[in-house]
């Protein structure tokens, strides 16, 4: 069993190859929540949805997030009701963000209402939130906080990150789902998603760091860094106003301590002796991934990549 | 200052010729809110939204309710979901239901989330509910207690109705503003709604009969039933199933006491005597609204039959 831990496009992508390699192999994916909102009062999941919606086949692939095909017909609305509609929600996208309220409203949990969304989407992997808790990420800026959305979406991620918060983080606690996968798994893979808001925050959890180094299986990061910047995002301008190097290098270093190895772009191999000294093994190769061909070529890398590690660590030489 | 107490697409119908005839007189509608319900979640106000769409122009003349030119990707959606699409809701009606959902969710009255919404509508006359309180219609059927939206749409309705009960109706109260227009209006009209389940829960509100006995404007209903039969909708079937008649003299019968005039069309003449022996006004006239032009003729009529009845009031022969 697998477990990915995951944030939105690059996550997906990576997830997608992970399922499309090794469809015998069970694969749970762990999924960020803190750039969850309430839009006009439903809750909407940008994370969790696009990674659904990309397991499920149900993705828009031009733009990587949203439902392929999708109209816009209830947003138009909308803005005859002169609301800004600087979010875009198409209206199959409203739906789940319609049930899913629902679900919530009548007591289920987000890894309830996102089982039952992904199953009917027909996503084979397991799909989990890293909490049922309410966790909001918010990005300090020289204009003030901004909540996650407002800064990635409506700012276009433009202003200076000068610090990133996590609210509610505190009293957060990881799914009993999560901790159950993170056990029982044989390797454990780090997505390429934004070290700091995406793949952060799930660190970030109380305990999850804890459930980690208790797993038995190796963890593995994948680079969203190639080349010192960010294939997507704002992640490479982040590291660096936050005082990190953007670079691969930069990234092993937030995760020290908490992988046993590292998948970085060949372009970057010169990166492998710094990363190497962290006590991080780590794997140069073709780490961009333009189409379904690459997400499942950088996925079974990755699983023997870290398979290798976990022989490594059965028998230690 | 005209109000007209109103329920689905006949009171709609009156309250446009209302509109359309009378553009210099302050016109407020009062809308059953009885058969409002929560449909995913979300508090969806089919009376209200047909007159709010109706009045606006945004009106799916077609089928009287919903909004003109809409799409259903969100409810195919939801039905991929696994949702049975038994209440339909197009993709701009959702935004209606996801924007005042979230008014009310932040403390906003629907009082208030009516008023945004129908001004952003460009709806000219005042829209209130008929209470800020939630009621709700139980249709009473051999088959047992049915929700009003489950009996009218979902079974189409078809069970025979052995009872009608309001749920909530004891606690509710009339809007402050449904109040404060009875007081200052100069002519309240009932609209050919059902009796029953639309006019009914208007009427049953308490303190509603009480503001339309203590106004000094005359009351004058239009009969929905015409030769018998209901123009639209359940009304004839359910007068008879619960023992009364199914004619415009059966419904002067239930709003004896409190209307002074009933407007009945030209083919039920001859029950003009026994209505007019319940000490009510009668005006014969053509009522049947098959276009525009039926509905500003019948309002207008309706308005100046009215003001006779307010003259004779004001200085009784």
């Amino acid at each position: 069993m697998i477990v990915a831990l995951a944030g939105g496009v690059g996550g997906a992508k990576l997830a997608y190859g992970l399922d499309a390699a090794s469809p015998n192999e069970l694969l749970t994916v762990v999924v960020n929540t803190a750039d969850d909102f309430l839009w006009h009062g439903l809750k909407v999941c940008p994370d969790l949805d696009t990674i659904m919606y990309t397991l499920g086949g149900w993705a828009n692939t031009a733009t990587g997030w949203g439902v392929a095909d999708d109209n816009h017909t209830a947003l138009s609305m909308l803005a005859t009701y002169g609301q800004d509609p600087w979010f875009t929600i198409g209206d199959r996208d409203l739906a789940t963000h319609v049930l899913r309220t629902d679900i919530l409203r009548r007591g289920g949990t987000l890894t309830e209402a996102t089982a039952v969304l992904a199953r009917a989407l027909g996503v084979r992997p397991h799909l989990l939130p890293m909490t049922d808790d309410v966790v909001e990420t918010l990005i300090e800026t020289p204009d003030g906080d901004l909540e996650f959305q407002e800064y990635f979406v409506r700012r276009r991620h433009e202003p200076l990150v000068t610090g990133v918060r996590f609210r509610g983080i505190e009293s957060a606690r990881p799914a009993r789902e999560v901790v159950a996968a993170l056990e029982a798994a044989d390797l454990i893979v780090l997505c390429p998603s934004n070290p700091i808001v995406s793949i952060g925050p799930i660190l970030a959890t109380p305990g999850m760091r804890d459930a980690l180094a208790a797993a038995r299986a190796p963890v593995v990061a994948v680079s969203p860094i190639v080349g010192g910047r960010a294939l997507r995002g704002p992640a490479d301008h982040m590291l660096d106003s936050l005082g990190h190097e953007s670079s691969a290098l930069g990234v092993a270093r937030l995760y020290a301590g908490v992988i046993k190895g590292m998948v970085i772009d060949e372009r970057d191999v010169s990166l492998a002796p710094e990363i190497e000294a962290l006590d991080i093994r780590v794997l140069a190769t073709q780490s961009v991934m333009h189409d379904d061909a690459d997400r499942r070529a950088l996925a079974r890398a990755t699983v023997e990549f870290g398979y290798t590690l976990r022989r490594m660590q059965a028998s230690p030489a």
